[in-house]
């Protein structure tokens, strides 16, 4: 896969071309096609690629076993992923110890966007692809979103499209290149290639493909569930990029702008950020076991579903695939069903007039590095239902207050080939000058150049919080 | 341990004081005590704290045992540290499957100095610390080389001098806060957190304790076994730090200058290295899985050790060690005694006249993220002695030839608080303008900038190739 390096110097480094910051700007500022017509474009290419989701029982799950020894759920190839069980200690939060199943996946999937110059400005190639998870289908996803298994043809099917700009040095300019962590609970050590790479020459094209600028992608953000988890993390890992914003603008997108280029107007300095996330990775004990399925107390397997026996947190189901523009045209996996809808929120307040995000130092059990800069609050409200306020995570009741003005406000999808109907409500809420800047130990304010700074390094800043700076970037 | 922030800014992050980079290079160029006085003071605290290591079978290994089910050597408290079993697959390298003793130490220790400026100059405070197994008693430590096992006298002993400066927040400027790696050969998941903390005050002063500028602290890598492990990889994540070099000057140190400051000389982009990296990372496929040590293939243990039927590789021994000025007077503990001398050497190059480093894609089992930018060799050269040259690796024999040009050939220590007389040859060679730069695809070439500032965040650099960049710093 890795090709030796030449005696060239790779990659086009020292073009003459105008700086990255301000290309990505350019191409946030373009919108030559507004977003009715490329959702248009998408609903058409799921209706030209019809596709079936059948709810199955293990029993009918073909090439997935329950392993006799550990009861974990198991493909037979022993490619691909499990579901295994975990025991986790923590001395952090409400809940000291417990059991739950886990995705374990130990394959390192690429998630690869082609860009391009179109007429002067960077465009990205983005596929309409379906995910049998997706509540909606199809969705815009990365170039190439292919794991080995897939991309080495384990399933026998056809190779992933582009995947060679991904994996063949000198096919283009590498503009972010990083492996970033997903969702914690659910995947034990997962973690993904983010990879941006951009060609000279035209590329190949093909009917579910499409170029499209940042500006494009941020009016489909506005949208709920078109542009999916893994395009989402992908873009966040750009540099940081923002035209100057008119002085006397006081749009929250003038503020994002400012919040963007800053670097004097930061609470605290880019050090005392890592500083802060450092003593909070390196404070909490956490000490995760594998364990076989069979041992995962509190969990409970029918012939449909694992679950938890309070019905709270997520289930494992079984879905049969057919679908006409995939390698392979019809398969069997398990997905994980979360229980309710989710909830990330970033608090922004002004501070001295430079807009900064509250972060939050998230501890997960599926976490390489314990714990990551995370959203100021990410739950289940529907598992803080009810009376009983203890154990409600904090600022959960703040952003859904109305003492809080909603800058965002939209539903977008977790990744749909693992995930089935798993839907987070996306907030960006901005709270006023009186609102406290003294924070518990485990929040801090930063500014959205110091987020970008943190992203541009694996396991920093969690998937959730990755996918709201992409949201907050969106905002006009 | 983490108090919630004040609603006052942390830190003085914005002083008028002069960037820390030229402040870190005035220190470098400052040498205001021969090294040969500081060796002498390090003997003189030596001998006025006696301690006494002597050599013990497992049996009398107070507070230590092998637990009954697992066979794994553990504390009686659950704490400290523990040697378990490992099994490893992997696809890259000679070796496609292997089980060894491992050290699991899941506390985070602090690897902490303190920077005060006197009269002007940037010092650090350095500590004269015995630990067992160090082959020659007392190094040049970190201020606090400390786990919570210690600071929360898990032991009943004192608490660490000088810790809470790192605990907590407010008592200082932080220069480096950074999770890093360890041996990963030796160690599973292990992190350290590796901290800086300026300070403005006076600090109370101890006989044991000594401020040294970074100049003296370079003069000091020149001898053997002076600057204890910890210290090296602490000093190595300081920001790049270099005065101009004479433009008219040949010396190694003003290409280790040169090759510290320029942005525009180098090979390739940052990104490239990145990518490099990343791709390095991505690529191998390596499984470990911890098991019980009595499933541990082709290791034996004895009363006195735990040893590879081969010879080669490492021991497990125990120590009783009575020490005078320790937080406890008198332990028991086990040490990983490697079997011979370590060495690791960077290759250097001169690249349109600015100085690169050849870095190895260095997987290993202990990694959090499975591979790190390591030294272009690293290995025990014992363990390829012999007629037969196959697996020999990359490199070695250039290494330790006469093509190349050593600059620096120094025995530093591994750290002696876990590793018995664990010595490693510390190698800086340069290669002729003829060496090719073409290389296999797990190398590749990088400026010293470049190396600091991938140093910089976690799990990228790992820790040989940490010590040899101070070390390529101290050059003159």
């Amino acid at each position: 896969m890795l090709l030796p390096h030449t005696d060239a110097r790779p990659g086009p480094g020292r073009s003459a071309r105008a700086p990255l910051a301000l290309r990505l700007a350019r191409s946030a500022a373009h919108r030559p096609r507004p977003a009715a017509e490329l959702a248009a474009w998408l609903a058409q290419r799921q209706r030209a690629n019809p596709f079936e989701v059948a709810e199955v029982p293990f029993a009918e799950l073909t090439g997935w076993r329950f392993a006799p020894d550990s009861g974990d759920l198991v493909h037979e190839t022993g490619r691909f992923f499990s579901v295994e069980g975990l025991h986790v200690r923590t001395d952090r939060g409400p809940v000291a110890e417990w059991w739950q199943p886990i995705i374990h996946q130990p394959d390192r999937a690429i998630l690869g966007i082609l860009a391009r110059e179109i007429d002067g400005v960077l465009h990205f190639l983005m596929q309409a692809k379906m995910e049998p998870g997706n509540v909606n289908g199809v969705q815009f996803s990365p170039t190439v979103q292919s794991t080995p298994s897939n991309y080495q043809r384990t399933h026998r099917g056809a190779r992933s499209r582009y995947v060679e700009y991904f994996l063949e040095p000198g096919r283009g300019r590498v503009l972010v290149d990083v492996l970033q962590s997903e969702q914690g609970s659910w995947f034990r050590g997962k973690r993904n290639r983010n990879i941006v790479v951009e060609v000279a020459d035209e590329v190949e094209p093909h009917e579910d493909f499409v170029w499209l600028t940042l500006g494009q992608i941020h009016d489909l953000l506005h949208r709920p569930n078109l542009v999916n988890m893994d395009a989402r993390t992908v873009l966040s890992c750009l540099p940081g990029h923002a035209l100057a914003p008119d002085p006397g603008a006081g749009t929250i997108g003038a503020a994002v702008a400012r919040s963007s280029l800053t670097e004097d107007g930061a609470w605290q300095p880019l050090l005392g950020v890592r500083n802060w996330l450092t003593a909070n990775k390196a404070g909490p004990t956490l000490a995760t076991r594998r364990v076989p399925m069979r041992e995962v107390r509190d969990w409970q397997r029918t012939d449909d579903e694992i679950r938890h026996r309070s019905g709270r947190f997520f289930r494992i189901v079984g879905r049969r695939v057919r679908a006409s523009n995939r390698e392979v045209a019809q398969w069997c996996q398990p997905l994980l069903a979360p229980c309710g809808t989710g909830l990330v929120a970033f608090v922004v307040r002004r501070i001295d007039g430079v807009l900064h995000v509250l972060a939050h130092a998230d501890l997960r059990p599926g976490y390489r590095d314990t714990v990551e800069l995370g959203p100021t609050v990410q739950c289940t409200p529907d598992n803080f239902a009810g009376p009983a306020r203890s154990g409600r995570p904090e600022y959960l009741d703040l952003v859904l207050s109305d003492e809080v003005r909603a800058h965002y406000d939209v539903l977008q999808s977790e990744e749909g080939g693992r995930f089935h109907h798993a839907v987070t409500r996306h907030l960006v809420v901005e709270v006023g000058p009186d609102f406290p800047t003294a924070t518990p130990p485990d929040y801090t304010w930063l500014t959205l150049r110091q987020l970008t700074a943190m992203a541009a390094f694996s396991y920093q800043v969690n998937i959730e919080a990755r996918s709201l700076l992409l949201c907050l970037r969106a905002l006009r």
